[in-house]
């Protein structure tokens, strides 16, 4: 640590992708691991070290940011043949930024403290746009040691950092949580446009009054501009959905809590998975709810 | 209309009362009507004329505005005995500002507007506190000569008035959909709350964290902080939510739309009201999920 810090970034999507960039204009040195050739290609010209597998990438680094898809993949980069815990040294503090069960993470992160790692529970939160100016939100949770361990990392990638609670599995549970009302608040924006489309509403009048009125909600604000628009380009796919409100239904069940409306929002996302929309932006769930309403939104007309 | 203009306000609660004192601070002479006797005596010692009926309220008034919870009371105050039709002049402007199905609120202004008068659809949003400060949100619609009439008597309630259309309905139809919202909010505001009980989570954590992230809502940031402080004095009541999401579900019913989170969240909101729950404040639609979770919410130790 006598040079510059070192990062690891294993997984470079949507919000790994500013991460590892964020990292880099905080003068780390930044190594990157990805399953796609390109993204490891457009890695380099950013000025980044490609790494073909999470041991490489691990290899001398202070922080390992885990951003990968779900907790499968976690333990797979973590755990598995040419994974980071090969090469990671003794005291180096690993970020589990994927959202996943709140009881995977718990699991993930005690295997990773009994190998002698620190582990900060670290979900992350803002989007796209906020991963890739630094700006994201960290709901995190671990140990003191941990958390100072990673902190400039930290710093690096988020303007804020809650730190929820002393043990992996709290920040899991806040974002778990969170993404509840996410989900929930999207498909209600798209019930609310589906519903407005068949009263004969203009959806960009009703977007602009509702917007700044008691209805509204942050994903009502950005995604209701997307259906208004009718621009499913994914910054956060359907598929997403499907996964964190089935940790949501799941961990539900788990401890006995009823929870109607996930519920029904989950159905709607796996309706719009089913339909082959799995990969357009979350949104998409409107196209469901208008076909079943025999409403058509915009960017409904040529493509379905 | 050589002195000071005059307003008629039929039915003084929470959002109505807010109105008329708004219209006695803009320098309105203005008539009140409520069947409470208490309420109208406050009105008097606030500065404004009580009356016994709506025809008495409407005598001489440029503007008369519909403050009752229904339609089917907006249409006993309007075109019943002693009804505010009684003594109307001719262009003189019916606001109608309850939120009722906007076939309702059509079927009324037709009936007003073949008598001579001039009707906007003008229901309000905004909650109590800005009625009473004269900054409600009006989502109006009606003719160029109606909003010219009423203009003088919207301003002096209103910070915002949309104007969404040319016929009455259109302005029902946007709050209906803000409606939707704003009940699938609350009741996943709830839902939030109570899983994050049951997960062990600190509510007031929560609260502070999620309220700044992307699963907040403008009903989240309200009304869970009701749930947090386990404060359930009605500032709008679960009944209300019953009327209005009952109108969602029934229009979408007629038009053909599909609202499967509206009637989930309709449905918790009856059984909350059937759990002898109405006149609490509209999230004690968490209470009901509680039970069902088997979860404590604070207050709800001492009184459930």
């Amino acid at each position: 640590m006598q040079d510059a810090k070192k990062a690891a970034v294993v997984g470079l999507g949507s919000m790994g992708w500013g991460a590892a960039l964020s990292l880099l204009r905080a003068g780390f040195s930044v190594n990157g691991c990805d399953v796609r050739a390109d993204v490891l290609q457009h890695f380099i010209e950013a000025g980044g070290n490609a790494c073909t597998n999470p041991a490489e990438a691990a290899e001398g680094a202070d922080a390992v940011f885990i951003f990968v898809v779900n907790s499968k993949q976690a333990e797979d980069v973590i755990f598995g043949l040419q994974g980071a815990l090969e090469t990671a040294a003794p005291g180096t503090a690993f970020l589990l930024c994927t959202t996943m069960a709140p009881s995977a993470a718990i699991a993930i992160a005690e295997r990773l403290e009994a190998a002698g790692m620190l582990v900060v529970d670290a979900p992350v939160s803002g989007g796209h746009l906020k991963a890739l100016s630094g700006e994201m939100t960290v709901m995190g949770s671990g140990s003191e040691k941990a958390f100072a361990q990673a902190k400039a990392a930290l710093d690096a990638v988020s303007t804020k950092v809650f730190r929820l609670g002393d043990t992996p599995g709290i920040g899991s549970k806040v974002k778990m949580i969170n993404q509840l009302l996410a989900g929930v608040h999207i498909a209600a924006a798209a019930e609310a446009m589906t519903l407005a489309a068949k009263s004969g509403i203009d959806l960009r009048t009703l977007y602009d009054v509702l917007r700044v009125s008691a209805g509204s909600s942050w994903m009502f604000e950005n995604r209701g501009e997307h259906i208004v628009s009718g621009d499913y380009t994914p910054r956060s796919a359907v598929n997403i959905f499907v996964k964190d409100l089935d940790i949501v239904t799941s961990e539900a069940g788990r401890t006995g809590a009823v929870t109607p409306l996930a519920a029904t929002a989950l159905n709607l996302f796996k309706e719009a998975a089913e339909a082959g929309l799995g990969l357009e932006d979350d949104a998409a769930v409107a196209k469901i709810l208008a076909r079943k309403s025999g409403a058509t939104l915009p960017g409904m007309e040529d493509r379905t």
